[in-house]
């Protein structure tokens, strides 16, 4: 297929029709499409409108309800637990994550434990719902399973990202957002499509032996935690993936560790799961509930120097050498 | 010195006495020395009754203020900020999170963050506070800088911890506690006393090159952030350090990244200081502003199969298979 441009207004009339075509109501469809595609926009391509089908596959097999009623179902001064009544992850994260901004507005935070919803595509957007009102946010989902923690063989964690977004003033806003594990999965299909060998410490076989073979997954391998094996940290890296079980489905009662539903729609359902759907934690935190936000955007920019250690990656162009600024780095994809 | 035993209650009553010596109040003593030893009797001995020694050299310099009164400077029914006013962390860290916890009760939630404080022993101590009023208990520090951001060759950040701890009923409470480096400098002290190179991705040396020198720290190298290089996911561990950083130190007001007082008492300090003392970040989240506690601890066992490739590791003597409890990793120090 010849490659062709598209702008972002098409991109988004298609996709909002997409949405629109499977049910869902207008607003809805709005909202998701500026959820898929904002990782269109952040150069994160394997998040963004390349999974669109993905989405409509699950809800040809029922397991995406286009007109879910989400609602809150506890709640406290600063907590909620939302349930998304399965419908998209797109359009229940922002829903909770407006939750947290508004009790964060009354009492300082806002935290929100959601059951019930399926893939909300990348984490950032919805914690930087948080930067315009000069607010921290923080984004996490569980998801299927496919990172084996140090020393097992089995499959028990998604690759659980964590995100953290902070406002910078006239600078751009500190915003990281990594899967808990050494390479996402994305970065991995990157080096199955050329057959490229792995680094380290990326993924295992079958047997938990060190593998370079980027189709392990294929063959009962498993993606390791941030760190790969035990001697470089990996189980920090397992623990921090718990942790993001722990917030998005042990508080809110969605599945978790192996029961997290799969994207693909032609993957079975786990059986005998525990709870519902798949689970995410959104949090805002005031930063004016701390000190003063002009104090604490205030910028000072540290260089350091640069160790000219950058190489070309396979699948990247390249690199920015990152700076902190009042203790953050720049907003960069890597 | 020929090796001897000396009981939790001996060695308690040893270091109650010198830290009343310099001239806590008897709390304050009391709080410290349990505080401290909490290191000890989990097992973590680089942060314990060995370090006791440190805490007052820094007291003889003038930089531990042995009569703090420590405040709340600010607040929200959510959130503090705490003026440790340069006294023991070991003392302020319990105090803020004493404050987290009744704002927990009150709102759900709890926050903290800490200026004007120094090093505050382990971070599970203070975390694990949470635990026995079903909450989930979150503690932070940032530290002197000893670690390299990805592709730098300027030490800008401190090894910055994580620890979440929550309750599991029956069974031991899940607690992890991180430093956000591939190894923390207890264990590289470790292999330094033994002579013993470092695997790979522990240390660069001056000029950001990789190491395997136990000392590169001694000659103008630095920590490296867990994932030890770009291709093994360090910018994560280097992101997850400075997450450590805006919490503890941007919201309070505390000095952050290269300006952190270093715990040796003959390290100079950092000139031109933009904040005051290092930063803490306590949280306490009540588990029923979710869900009702006994839900969330019911334990599912979930064994999985062991691979077979844990290994003996310098400096430590075994290990344990992890076993996620409902989602959850059992207590256990690395």
């Amino acid at each position: 297929m010849p490659e062709q441009l598209f702008s972002y207004q098409q991109l988004f009339d298609f996709t909002e029709s997409v949405f629109q075509k499977i049910g869902c109501s207008d607003e809805h469809a709005a909202t998701a499409a500026t959820s898929l595609l904002s990782a269109d926009l952040r150069g994160i391509d394997s998040h963004g409108v390349a999974r669109l089908s993905g989405y409509v596959r699950l809800w040809e097999v029922k397991r995406i309800n286009a007109r879910p009623e989400i609602k809150i179902i506890h709640e406290t001064p600063s907590t909620a637990v939302v349930d998304g009544d399965s419908g998209l992850g797109l359009v229940i994260a922002p829903f909770a994550m407006q939750i947290a901004i508004e009790k964060a507005r009354q009492v300082g935070t806002g935290w929100v434990s959601v059951q019930n919803s399926n893939h909300f595509g990348i984490a950032a957007h919805h914690a930087m719902m948080a930067l315009e009102h000069d607010m921290i946010g923080i984004a996490m989902t569980n998801a299927s399973p496919l990172v084996a923690p140090t020393f097992s063989i089995d499959k028990m964690l998604g690759t659980n990202p964590i995100c953290m977004a902070a406002p910078a003033g006239n600078e751009p806003p500190f915003v990281a957002d990594l899967a808990t594990t050494t390479a996402a999965n994305g970065k991995l299909e990157i080096l199955q499509r050329k057959n490229i060998l792995t680094p380290d410490g990326w993924v295992q076989d079958k047997d938990g032996n060190p593998s370079n073979d980027p189709h392990a997954l294929k063959t009962g391998g498993a993606l390791l935690p941030l760190g790969g094996d035990r001697e470089h940290g990996s189980h920090k890296g397992y623990a921090l993936g718990a942790m993001v079980d722990i917030f998005s489905a042990l508080l809110s009662g969605a599945n978790y560790a192996p029961w997290v539903p799969p994207f693909p729609a032609y993957v079975p359902m786990p059986a005998q799961q525990p709870g519902k759907g798949i689970g995410h934690f959104l949090g805002a935190m005031r930063v004016d509930a701390f000190r003063p936000a002009d104090d604490f955007k205030k910028i000072w920019i540290i260089g350091y120097r640069d160790s000219g250690k950058q190489k070309l990656f396979p699948g990247k162009k390249k690199y920015w050498c990152p700076v902190i600024l009042n203790g953050r780095m720049k907003q960069r994809e890597w």
